[in-house]
C-alpha cells in the first residue's frame, strides 16, 4: 500500500451532503440549533460519509501497542515490561478499553506494532510487529525511514482490512510506556512549541524524572534537527512504532471516507504526523476529550479539533474514543430519524411579518 | 405522600461505599485517577447506591410537560399550542428525546402536569393534570399553594413507582412554552442572582422580546414579593407544573437512594426547589450538560455541580440527560468490571525507595 498513492487520493468533505443535512437539521422539531454540537457533528458526517442520511454500522477500536528504547532514560514511572504486560490484559478483556468496548459495542482490535522481546500473544492480539521496541532517541534515530513507512503501511492495510469488512466507524487508541516522551518530541515539532510547554507527566512521574524528559528530548533534537516538512524523517527519528501504526489507520480511514475518533495526547501526535502527510486527512478526524496531558491542548489548536469530552483523563488506549462512539451514533440517529415539523403537525416559529 | 416526611428521610452519601470504591479504583489496571471524572463518578455512584459495585439495572426518563399562562405576555418565540403538539410528537416517537432515549435505552415516560385544554392522550403519555396550564405570572399566582404541593406529590409518586418497578436510574426533561420565564424567576431567586442576567433567549427570542421577558419577572417579583426560604410560595406564585413535577421526582429519586440526571435550565430550576425543600437531595444529582440558556451556569454554581457535558445544547425534554446515561454506566462498568494489578499480573509504578 502506497503511502503517497493513499494520501494523494483523500477527498475533501462533500460539501453537498453537508448542505442538505443543515437543511434537514434545520426542519427537524426543534428550535434550529437547539442540539448544538450534536447537530455540527451530524453535519460533519454527512459531509465525511458523503451522504445526508449517515449510519454508523460497525465500529472498531485500534488500540496500537510499542515500546521505546527511550525510557533506559529514565522517563516513565513505569517499568517497559507493563506495555506486554497490559497488552495480555487487553487480550484478556480486563483492562479499561475492553470493558468500555464491551459497553458502546466496539470491536477492539489490539495490535503489536513494536512491543518489546518476541511474544506468543493469544489469537486475539494481531502481530504487525516492525521491530522490538524503538531505539533511544537520545542516542540514536528511533528506527529507520523504512521502518517508520513500514509501520503506517500496515496501520493503512488493518484499517482498509476492517473497512472491507463493513466497519464505518474507527477509533484509534495506544498503549507504550515511554509513549508520552515521543508524543511530546513530535508535538513540540509540528505545532512549533517550545518542548517544556507540550511535555508532561505522562502516568505520573515526579518533578525530576519531568526535568530529566525534558533533557532528554532537547538531547535528541540537537542530535537528530527534526523537520517538520519531512514526516517521515521526524517519524524515524523520534518515534514510536504505535504512532506510526495510528497514523496509517487515519490515512487509510480518511481515504475510504470513514471518520476517525482520535483519543488524547498519543494518538493526537499520530494526527499531526497524518496531517503533515496529508493535510486533509484531518477532515475525516473527530476529537474525543481533552486530554490532562500537556500538550494536548497544543495539538488540538494545530489540527483545529474541539473534543467532544473533558473528563481529566489522561489514559490512552483508545477510552476516549470509546466514550464518545455512542455520541457519534447519537448525532446520526438525531438527522435520520427526528420528525420534521411538517411530518409532526407542530407549529413553527412566529416569525416577523 | 407527604412532602415533608419524603424530604427528612433523604440519608446523606454512604462515605464508607465511598471509601471502598475509591480503594478499588486505585487498584485497577491504570495510572492512579487517569480516568478522572468517570472514577469521580463511580465514586459518587457508590455513594448514592450505598455499595462499591454500583450497577445500573433499568433506566427512565420523566419528559414532564406543562403550558404557562405567562406567555401572554409575549415571552417565547413560538406559540403555546406547541407544547401539547410536542406531547403528541413524543407519543409517536419522533421527537429528539425519543431518538435518544431508544439510542440509549430508556423507556420515555411523557406525562402531562399541566398542558392547555384537555386532552385525549396516546396511552403512553401519564396524565397527572393538575390544571390547564398555569395563570400568568405577572397579573396573578401562577397556580395555589395545594396545586404546588399535588404536583410536587405526583411527582414522587411517579418516582416511587418506577423505583418499585427496578428503574435505578431516573433522568428528568420538561417541555412547556414559557418555561424558560419561569425557571429564569425561580433562578434568580434562588441564587440571588439579578434577573437580567439568569434570563435568556429560550427557543429564541429577539432582543426586544428579551427585554419584554425580564420586565416581565420584575413585574412579577414586584406583586408576588417571593422569599427563598418558602419554596412551596415561590413555586406557586412563579410556576411551573412541570418544574414541580420534576422536583417531585428528584424527591422521591433521592429519597430511595437512586441518582437523578438533570438536563438542561429548566429541570436545573427544578432541582434548586429540592434543594430548597431538602438541601441533602443535592447530593443524589448529576448534571448532564451546560445548557447555552443564561441562567444555568448560574444555577449548577449554586448547586456545586460539574456538568457532564457542554454541547451548546437548549433543548430539553431530557435530551442531556439521555446522553450522559451511558456515560453513568461506563462508570459503574469500570469500576466493576476492571481487572486489578494482581488479577492481571501487571507491575505497578516504581515508588520512591
Amino acid at each position: 500500500m502506497d503511502i503517497e498513492e493513499i494520501a494523494r487520493k483523500i477527498r475533501p468533505l462533500d460539501e453537498g451532503a453537508m448542505a442538505r443535512a443543515k437543511r434537514r437539521q434545520d426542519n427537524l422539531t426543534k428550535p434550529k440549533g437547539s442540539l448544538g454540537r450534536l447537530e455540527d457533528l451530524s453535519i460533519h458526517l454527512a459531509g465525511i460519509y458523503r451522504t445526508d442520511s449517515p449510519r454508523i454500522r460497525r465500529k472498531v477500536i485500534f488500540t496500537m501497542a510499542a515500546d521505546h528504547g527511550v525510557t533506559a532514560e529514565g522517563v516513565s514511572a513505569y517499568p517497559s515490561e507493563v506495555t506486554a504486560q497490559m497488552v495480555s490484559n487487553f487480550a484478556c478483556g480486563g483492562a479499561a478499553i475492553s470493558i468500555l468496548g464491551r459497553h458502546v459495542g466496539a470491536r477492539i482490535i489490539t495490535v503489536d506494532m513494536g512491543v518489546a522481546g518476541n511474544r506468543d500473544w493469544p489469537e486475539s492480539v494481531i502481530s504487525c510487529k516492525i521491530r522490538c521496541g524503538t531505539g533511544n532517541m537520545a542516542r540514536e534515530k528511533a528506527m529507520t525511514t523504512d521502518e517508520a513507512k513500514m509501520a503506517i503501511q500496515r496501520g493503512i492495510e488493518l484499517s482498509l482490512d476492517m473497512i472491507n469488512e463493513d466497519i464505518n466507524l474507527i477509533g484509534i487508541g495506544d498503549m507504550g510506556i515511554g509513549n508520552t516522551t515521543a508524543a511530546s518530541a513530535l508535538t513540540a515539532v509540528f505545532t512549533d512549541n517550545p518542548i517544556n510547554e507540550v511535555t508532561g507527566r505522562g502516568t505520573g512521574v515526579d518533578d525530576e524524572s519531568l526535568r530529566r524528559k525534558i533533557r532528554t528530548i532537547e538531547t535528541a533534537f540537537q542530535l537528530h534537527r527534526p523537520d517538520a516538512t519531512d514526516p517521515l524523517g521526524v517519524l524515524s527519528k523520534l518515534g514510536g512504532l504505535e504512532i506510526a501504526g495510528m497514523t496509517g489507520v487515519i490515512l487509510g480511514a480518511a481515504n475510504r471516507n470513514i471518520p476517525v475518533i482520535l483519543d488524547g495526547f498519543i494518538s493526537g501526535s499520530s494526527a499531526l504526523v497524518a496531517t503533515a502527510i496529508a493535510p486533509r486527512s484531518r477532515e475525516y478526524m473527530i476529537a474525543s476529550h481533552l486530554s490532562v496531558e500537556n500538550g494536548h491542548s497544543a495539538i488540538l489548536r494545530a489540527l483545529d479539533l474541539e473534543p467532544l469530552l473533558d473528563f481529566r483523563m489522561r489514559l490512552g488506549e483508545g477510552t476516549g474514543s470509546a466514550l464518545a462512539m455512542p455520541i457519534v451514533e447519537a448525532a446520526c440517529k438525531i438527522l435520520n430519524e427526528m420528525a420534521t415539523f411538517e411530518d409532526a403537525g407542530v407549529s413553527r416559529k412566529a416569525e416577523k411579518t
